[in-house]
């Protein structure tokens, strides 16, 4: 946790910069915060214990309250600066920055100073990839027997071998990381984009988040050549690290063989295909309609949350085919939110199996899955994870309709948020912000952001008798 | 198949007796028509199969087939009677009934004759027990060895014993829902309710159905106590009928330690607390609201669909409440649909227990349910279940989002009809009908309701290619 608290104390020293480069007034807030979190952090690290081994109970534990303490110090400085006065604004601001939602509390984003607006879309980026990963990454002395913490924070529903190699597979995961994100950055500044918009709208993009820089937000650049990089890099980033990694070192034939792969370009091209469909009448020419339809799909699958158009004003056959991408969402080992293609894909077959099941009462049938055999295990956990996935999703939703909402809205509200997608439809909608909310709706929302971002299981852990009792 | 048609058209004689009764025009259409699938049925049954035996696959097969031609010859009187002189408003009446949903298109249910309200009504009574073991209990000459049909029939994850031993238990299940039919008549009767209400009524909520026999429904009695029996006979309708059994053969106690029970009847406490609690500003006073609370909780979870109270009115706390309840279901071998209490236990036991699995990966972990270990094939089968439920749902959803409906009416309509309870919210709400929808729409959730009742696997069946190879 000492170390942890380390990372964040240095990550909160580059708005600092920010700050102290465009001259504003915020470089001692944060500075001071992200300088109290070194101290502190270093503290609690000043005698490491001689047992490094951690448990799979307390890599979860770590795993839960450390997302939330970064949460907590990553709101200060807003709450500070009185940019955000509200706590809970802030802390709903900076959840739904580190678990890559992008859904935001404020009206006007353009009143914010360089600094905030950098930290802010700066979290995105950091949670994309996870704060642990960076830690272990970057941070020395933090050993390679640190699996288990990385387990909880990676996406998906089977860790690969590139994420269980600690140390060397976090410094790989992050260098192409940072590689694609320099390379987006680049392309846009081509486009014609200032550096500094690049840059957030890249951290934005690269962790799926969605926190756009300003009002006008990605409409406002008026420009096909920046929708299309973005449509790009979103469809990147919603990929399993590992196979970009493949394409890395020159192996990039295996990827088009990849199951999870293709299921998802396949669910992307007939989304787009009927979406287009849908909103034609309504542009008038199958080109705009294509457009607005490939970056909202790509935008919504991966769970990033830019907007191009008030999809809120698509037919509701559109704003239909837009709800049931934010469930499925990106692929696992990606930045991506949302259930994982991979995961709806084994259950599916699996569910499809059983009615062959059904009919041979007596024969073995298994589930295969990119060529192997699907492990009981895996679908038994996969499972556990859809029941408490729902569960969450209903006891959020009846919290939400604590203060009369519209269904459309408090259902999107919570749809969007689980899978850290961003907006939502109706009063959470593209075009509006969820600013209006109650406070307790608001640190409910910043609840299932995180149970969505940390795949349930070490979020719902610290409520369970089981790891209590012991 | 014969034997099938056979029952139907015995049926169908029925309210041609009640037309002849009341001095109306349409015996001659519902004799008819019994008839002639009296004359189809025999003719189709001349020469038995030398071969009783029946595959789970034929089984499966029968069962889809016989109560998709049921609902088409069901709704043939009312077309040629020009009652309901549409196809698709007809058909989905019908399959409303035989699944005991209890929508209606129907804007003006004053209007029909004593022989189509009681033929309305009388759907429910059959379809609640079911039409396949009503033909196995009272046909001659159909053996024991239709076992595989039965099963496809009775609702719920696991066949109990009661319904393994066909004939005699077929015959036992139908002699006890009649007894608990005709008690029910004779307390309506003795509480002021005209015989004719009375009767149809109790095949209303015998079968969990919900068809009203005028434009007031169940407000229009103005009697708490009728509003008392009806809630009472709702929740004994939704109780596993073996236990019922169980009951009558004097072993009572056994009852209150079954576990689905006890979860049924807690979830109806904790429901209509929540709603008592969520409705009293409403109403004034505790007595009206819990009066209201309890009976439409009864109604919903037992997926009848009567109401006393235009619950579109009630706070959305309530209505999400209401909906949840929807999916929550009945008990499993009782006449109510849903996705059934004891599944949705299991799934939550084995999702809660994989939390433990988590902390101690190597540990043996089983989930027990009524005292006993489940079965891995019962737990697979219940996901499996779950998954295509879900796939017929977001299926649903998406081709009533082609008539721009709004979301709430359109995902309450879904859950309502596949769900199998009857009234949705807003335009499809307790105080409004299914009659304005497209007839796409129509047959669509006329799908669901079937696919519901069935426990979608008979109904998919026909769509999957492992059918069709073989």
């Amino acid at each position: 946790m000492g170390k942890i608290l380390q990372s964040a104390g240095v990550l909160l020293l580059l708005p600092a910069v920010v700050s102290w480069l465009y001259h504003e007034t915020l470089t001692g807030i944060y500075a001071g915060v992200g300088g109290g979190l070194l101290v502190v952090g270093t503290l609690l690290s000043w005698r490491l214990p001689k047992n490094k081994g951690i448990l799979i109970k307390e890599g979860l534990f770590i795993v839960g309250l450390s997302w939330f303490l970064l949460s907590v110090f990553g709101a200060l400085p807003l709450v500070l600066s009185g940019e955000i006065p509200r706590f809970a604004d802030a802390f709903f601001e900076i959840v739904s920055g580190f678990t890559t939602t992008g859904a935001t509390v404020l009206p006007d984003i353009d009143s914010l100073s360089h600094a905030s607006l950098f930290w802010r879309s700066f979290t995105h980026w950091v949670g994309g990839m996870g704060i642990l990963v960076f830690t272990v990454a970057f941070i020395p002395l933090v050993s390679g027997r640190t699996m288990h913490i990385l387990k909880a924070e990676m996406p998906g529903p089977i860790v690969d071998k590139l994420a269980s190699k600690t140390k060397v597979a976090a410094q790989i995961l992050y260098l192409l990381y940072a590689a694609l994100s320099v390379l987006q950055m680049v392309l846009l500044v081509i486009g014609g984009m200032p550096f500094f918009d690049s840059l957030l709208n890249t951290f934005a993009t690269a962790g799926t988040g969605g926190f756009t820089m300003n009002n006008a937000g990605i409409i406002g650049y008026h420009s096909a050549y920046i929708e299309g990089v973005l449509t790009v890099f979103m469809i990147l980033f919603g990929v399993n690290f590992s196979l970009l990694y493949l394409v890395a070192i020159g192996r990039g034939r295996t990827v088009l063989k990849n199951e999870e792969f293709r299921w998802y370009l396949g669910i992307i091209a007939v989304a787009v295909v009927m979406i287009t469909a849908s909103i034609m009448k309504l542009y008038g020419s199958l080109g705009t309609a294509f457009r607005y339809a490939v970056f909202q799909v790509a935008s919504i699958i991966t769970t990033t949350g830019f907007v191009t158009a008030d999809y809120d004003q698509w037919p509701m056959f559109s704003q239909t085919i837009l709800l049931l991408l934010m469930f499925i969402g990106a692929s696992a080992g990606s930045t991506g939110g949302g259930i994982k293609v991979s995961r709806i894909v084994m259950v599916a077959k699996s569910g499809v199996k059983e009615i062959k099941r059904m009919l041979h009462p007596h024969g073995v049938i298994t589930v295969d899955f990119e060529g192997v055999p699907v492990k009981a295990k895996t679908l038994n956990n996969i499972h556990s994870y859809l029941f408490l996935y729902a569960l969450v999703f209903c006891g959020a939703l009846l919290v939400l309709s604590l203060e009369n909402l519209d269904f459309h809205t408090a259902f999107s509200a919570v749809a969007t948020t689980i899978n850290n997608v961003g907006p939502g439809f109706n009063q959470v909608g593209p075009m509006k912000n969820f600013g209006g909310l109650t406070d307790l709706s608001k640190y409910t929302l910043s609840f299932t952001m995180l149970a969505g971002r940390l795949e349930i299981f070490p979020v719902l852990l610290l409520f369970s008798k089981y790891f209590w009792q012991e």
